[in-house]
């Protein structure tokens, strides 16, 4: 059990008058106790209290080859799990719930609680700590995004070849992270060419190369647990005018935003920041999602860079900056970077360059 | 809209006493009204109504390319997109909740509900009515086991070669399944050696093979959005008298289980037959699962083939029948196929030798 993080989680639910919290989520749950578990559709849980009792619910056929310093209660596919769950929520007044925990588990508990007990959402306790790296974490996340950096290195080189599809590049790149000494990718790669890299829904598919195709390549490996996450546009032989003002003024945004970064500024003033600098220009409508995301044990974490998060950016945040203007059926750009937030300021974790850059 | 199959979701949910049906399964969704959507993290969900004004709950971001024959409502990002359910169920007395709903969505509809208002677990009335494959369906299982069958000859025969771990081996499934016109696998495929046969956690790795290995094949592909799913074990170029006892113990079970299989028959008394085979020979507590689950669209859909389902099967349910006896540091060996249940028996999907086979 890491006893810090759990600390700062039984803080966030005093704050937020839960007695009781009930994680689900294997990734929060390897975060506080340190077993990474895939429990498929059986039900696991830790339950913290804050009288420091905590619990693990554990299926039979879950494999725990280590020491856990916690209560644990075993159950198997003929016992009522969520039933173990109410039986430990006996005294409870107010539980927090994991906002993914499945029905058929949260309408049992409920179904078995005492009838004062309120039920709430409370992921946010855990979601909350989770925005905060430990040192720790921050150094595995700057080592994750430096191979990404050399990884992207590969896959422009491999685009340059001019001869392959999109689907064959973005095929590699597995084994690309693999060779760098990542476990693989952390999320399907986008490999977009042309128009492709225009449209969000777009899966990578057999399309080759044409000079003055735009290549949106956006891509990430896992490194011993953290994610990477980057996204750089290139061009194939050629660049035309209106590529070159999308591409600069992408660019910009993206630099404004990273440039503004310090504790206190909040995050929806650093998606506006580059928002305006794209809607001025009248590519407003062009840029169709938020700036940026949370990132760490998840390619998608709690907390969003957009228009509907006030929070004030605090130092060991660690998110993505990824402005982007797409035109429907001619070409698409998006420049990422990961930053952590700093005591006075914020480091980007991405080195690749982000000058204009023709290929093949 | 396919007609036949939401009028039978219908009626189960009468039977039932339930009024709305919220189901939030992409897998479920398409199903039944034919739209395959991929929403993430963001809320889709389909609320049906016995006074049969259907709708789906659709976020902006998702793409729609086809004309759906029920009322559509839009959200955004910006927008509460639980409170526009709770809407449409203002009239609502019992309200059956897909099992996989999550908390975040469930327990904000349940808020904004009116008091009268009774929710329970209601996917049983879809997952009902996907136990029992229609025409078209049947008939695309049939299809994709035959390609499986094809599939595991080729793997079979990469084990034969003696050189490749099982990594190696496994690696290759998917272009295997894709070579034969299938998607891809329909799950992560098991190439277990000698001991790595025996753990059920066991993920592929870098073994090698040595003579007197077990290697058990588990394998499934996907075809027109149909899961395939066997298991083979084989013995590299020499078989102890102890293997050979328990593959055709093992053997034994899975075709005496398959040969009892026809309408009436109860899903626990499958299990049954085919563990008291296993456990009158002493090896009981080396077969720790059920004998087999139920398979379509998904791997695994609901419904067992174990001492805690005792439904009887009817015509059109197809499910696996999968004995194994796992003896831990030595070796394992499993037997799977997937069975339809006809008239007045059962067809078996799988085609590939069920003989002790040894290779290399």
């Amino acid at each position: 059990m890491n006893l810090i993080r759990v600390n700062n989680v039984l803080k966030q639910m005093e704050e937020r008058g839960m007695d009781h919290l009930i994680i689900s989520d294997p990734s929060s749950i390897n975060y506080l106790i340190g077993y990474d578990n895939h429990p498929g559709e059986r039900m696991y849980a830790l339950v913290l209290s804050l009288d420091g009792h905590h619990t693990l619910f554990l299926n039979r056929l879950f494999y725990l080859d280590q020491e856990l310093d916690l209560n644990i209660i075993w159950y198997d596919d003929t016992e009522d799990g969520p039933a173990k769950i109410a039986e430990v929520l006996k005294e409870a007044h107010c539980v927090g719930i994991d906002k993914n925990w499945e029905a058929r588990f949260l309408m049992r508990v409920m179904e078995l609680a005492n009838e004062e007990c309120c039920f709430e959402l409370g992921s946010i306790c855990v979601d909350y700590v989770r925005m905060h790296k430990d040192e720790e974490e921050i150094d595995l996340m700057r080592q994750s995004s430096l191979l990404n950096d050399q990884a992207i290195d590969q896959v422009i080189q491999l685009c340059a070849q001019g001869n392959l599809t999109e689907k064959q590049v973005a095929k590699q790149l597995d084994g690309i992270f693999q060779s760098l000494g990542c476990s693989g990718n952390s999320f399907e790669p986008i490999v977009g060419y042309g128009a492709n890299g225009a449209d969000g829904h777009h899966g990578c598919d057999d399309s080759t190369l044409k000079p003055g195709d735009s290549i949106v390549i956006d891509m990430g490996g896992l490194y011993q647990g953290y994610c990477s996450d980057m996204t750089r546009t290139v061009f194939y032989k050629e660049v035309s005018d209106k590529q070159r003002e999308v591409y600069e003024l992408v660019k910009k945004a993206n630099e404004a935003a990273e440039a503004m970064i310090k504790p206190g500024v909040r995050l929806c003033d650093i998606d506006k920041t580059a928002r305006d600098i794209i809607s001025e220009a009248g590519y407003g409508p062009n840029f169709n999602h938020r700036l940026g995301h949370f990132i760490g044990r998840d390619v998608h974490e709690y907390g969003d860079v957009s228009a509907s998060f006030d929070m004030p950016v605090e130092p060991g945040m660690i998110f993505s900056i990824e402005p982007g203007i797409y035109i429907q059926g001619e070409f698409g750009v998006r420049i990422e970077d990961l930053v952590l937030v700093t005591e006075d300021g914020c480091e980007v974790l991405n080195h690749y360059p982000k000058d204009l850059m023709i290929i093949g």
